[in-house]
């Protein structure tokens, strides 16, 4: 058979509807022995994250003895104890009953995507702040039942995100323009001495929880940005660092056979062709892991999607990722995948758990999960017979131990294929050029806006002759709009 | 300037991050003249869904004056008036604060875009049961604030989606053990005569109404299955019509460039060199618009994803689809989109509304929605910068009329594209596959079930020579598996 069935986690792969196999594993044998050297590396401190000369720290995260130094360990563990305490208090005095959170990027996608999955046991309502978009804005606000009982979180590692800084002075503003206290309800997570931390402590908000710099965004729900609101909303973070801390043991396995995390990879490399030839498709059949999909869009596509490998070469590399839950998405875009382009590869993941009150019988002989069931299994074959490969990775239920565990899969995964393709997983080098785009872009708009505050018949003719930096009439065509609309 | 202004509705299309020409317009004109063709005949109500010989009629009801009958447009007028005076009764009777809606595809992802994206002028919450998952069911009931006071819509076309049936049964019980009458607060929305209109029939259901065969289930939010749970949220369903009246009228245009949707479809026929090979990113910079992505998802991947041509030749066409807003994803996937593979191309969409009293100003010179534009601009940029292609589309503002006339343009582009790749896209065959195949696996899992109450230490060894069907041992053991959990 083409199961794996591993132990502490519990996980179970089915390789049974792809053309996996043995074969490519032995064909892959340096490569993984590569791998699982990088992997070895990366966790014993060394800065493979060259680009950036930093380590890469997210397995420390679950395990501290891990760490490179002692101090390390204790700021690790340290942060965790102060995320319980801290949380245990709020939860004990029981003045909250939300959390707006306000992050971008790793610092929101992370939350979102943990408080939905284990949102059933949730203490606390949370909410997000997760652009910078006023409309967007006021339809959160409009939603949260009382500001007075919200906790407003501010996560930003380097602590000058543009969104976040303008989510969190909208969300001041806002509570002052109500007569609240913003200062007391106010959290700061955000690398030590950055302009939060300042701004923070200046104010003496209600507290402060630090993040290094050799935490990534998208890995940083093991660090305070995810403990912190995750311990707020009373789940269990011991249970969820477990998950991670036992599937990296099982990670750690120099048997091909008996390492998930490498399975998982070397199933992405037989099928993108080492090139990100295929799409990934990721299918939970659980409402609760409905956000899978796009937590997986970051992590994989902004680790892996990259210009140059670590010798300099341009190899533009990449999985593109999509993909919400089953059954629903049959009833939406699985035509596609079964009868038309055959341009991905898919990755279903099923949960055993049938417990809920509601898995009542429908007919007289199947219940609500049994028809899941059904369509899982149905879904799968379908598309196989049609020479669709997918894996179906198995797991007994959604808790803070199995979510700890699937994302700890797939990160794992990431840093092996990393390493099949040389590349550097770990920094996001073309995020750069946006973000200077847009600084240029803010600062002509500013000029054109002075421009229109003399003259507010200014038209992209007369603009293009006074504006003197080197932009397009069309983008001049926009930012008129744009300002004008504004007025 | 590679930009194009229309009016009624106000569409600004930027083609300047792109490479696309009046040359290519050129030498598409047979395929153009062709595609306006095909528009011209379906509106007429020839059944150019071949596969099913059935009209195709979403057109037709923002403009019953197109109906090929009479008994048609009456049909289509009536039901309008009657969603419209049951909805204004409803809301003035004040009984219901929130809608409980039962479906899933097209009956589901039309009303959650819509609602999610005018939910800002919404006087009900909404709600949704899209899946068959027990625990699902039991996170959204838990969020309903008050049974009483909710309606219940179960929308299934053919009455017999199981999924959909299996929600529905489910709430019922939930009404029924809470001591609620179900059958006073719940409406059918299903074609006359089905299983689900005998049933409503027959319990004496608060309200039925009519969806037609020739109206697609990814196309039915401009039929009642989109317009009661509209209008019952307070939303001015005349004004979404008008949007998509207004938006066919442009797309009928002869001349390219004075029509939208027939730009659009070129853009992506360009893109795709009329073979998929690109996938399809779907970047609105507007919170309100964040499901867009995974509406068109469904629109045109199943509409476009097919194995065969018209003429019966095995094509394997399709666009992938994703995306979910801006500026958000910029700080997840858009480092792979910017530096990473180079297989996809771009829909911007940006909002020129600035008029949230949210919009303040956050520095000495930007407002909030300054560097939403900021960011919009930067990206784009980047992305072509690095020979990545985008369209920007600029609308006025998320209303009613806007969202409609988004759609609609949509829509009409993946009319015309199908007509270019000459398929069919009003058919989803490809979907009966996994129906037939979860219909089996649901048989066998009964015999399974059979033979363990019996023997509950049945393995799969055991049981693979009990089971006569043809099944894999790895389908059993998943089974087994299931049911083995479910006790």
């Amino acid at each position: 058979m083409n199961i794996y069935n591993f132990k502490k986690p519990d996980l179970f792969f089915d390789y049974s509807k792809s053309n996996f196999s043995r074969n490519f594993i032995e064909q892959e044998s340096i490569n993984i022995e590569n791998a699982i050297e990088h992997l070895q590396k990366l966790e014993a401190g060394e800065p493979v994250n060259v680009s950036e000369d930093r380590m890469v720290g997210h397995y420390w995260l679950r395990n501290s003895d891990l760490c490179p130094s002692e101090e390390l360990k204790s700021q690790i563990n340290k942060s965790i104890e102060d995320v319980k305490s801290f949380s245990k208090k709020v939860l004990d005095e029981g003045k909250y009953r939300n959390i707006l959170i306000i992050g971008i990027g790793g610092s929101a996608l992370g939350p979102q995507f943990v408080i939905n999955a284990l949102g059933y046991k949730a203490k606390m309502k949370a909410f997000f702040f997760d652009n910078t978009d006023a409309s967007g804005y006021e339809d959160v606000i409009n939603s949260i039942p009382s500001l007075k009982e919200t906790l407003v979180i501010t996560i930003t590692k380097s602590g000058g995100t543009p969104e976040t800084a303008n989510g969190m002075k909208v969300a001041k503003k806002i509570w002052e323009d109500a007569g609240l206290d913003f200062s007391s309800s106010a959290i700061a997570v955000t690398m030590p001495g950055s302009k939060l931390d300042k701004l923070a402590k200046q104010e003496d908000w209600l507290a402060i929880f630090p993040i290094w710099d050799w935490v990534g965004g998208r890995t940083s729900i093991w660090a305070t940005v995810g403990l912190l609101p995750f311990a707020l909303m009373g789940f269990d973070i011991d249970k969820l660092l477990k998950g991670a801390f036992d599937t990296d043991s099982q990670g750690r396995n120099i048997e091909t056979e008996d390492n998930p995390a490498l399975l998982l990879s070397l199933f992405w490399l037989q099928e993108t062709k080492a090139r990100g030839e295929k799409n990934l498709v990721v299918l939970p059949y659980s409402d609760r892991l409905e956000l899978f999909g796009k937590y997986l869009q970051q992590l994989i596509m902004e680790s892996l999607g990259k210009e140059h490998d670590l010798d300099g070469k341009v190899v533009s590399q990449g999985i593109t990722v999509l993909g919400n839950k089953g059954s629903t998405d049959q009833h939406s875009y699985v035509q596609q995948l079964r009868s038309g382009l055959n341009d991905f590869f898919a990755i279903f993941i099923k949960v055993l758990d049938n417990d809920s009150k509601l898995n009542i019988e429908v007919d007289d002989e199947n219940s609500v999960n049994d028809y899941l069931n059904g369509f899982f299994l149905g879904t799968r074959k379908a598309l196989h017979d049609n020479g669709r490969n997918s894996l179906s990775i198995i797991i007994p239920e959604v808790n803070e131990y199995y979510i700890g565990a699937l994302v700890a899969l797939f990160e794992r995964a990431v840093s092996f294929y990393a390493s099949f393709v040389n590349i550097n997983a770990y920094d996001q080098p073309g995020v750069e050029a946006g973000k200077k785009a847009a600084g240029k872009f803010l600062e002509i708009q500013n000029q054109i806006s002075s421009v229109l505050a003399k003259d507010s018949t200014m038209d992209v003719e007369k603009l293009s002759s006074l504006i003197k930096s080197d932009v397009s009439r069309e983008d001049l065509s926009l930012m008129l709009m744009h300002l004008k609309n504004g007025q």
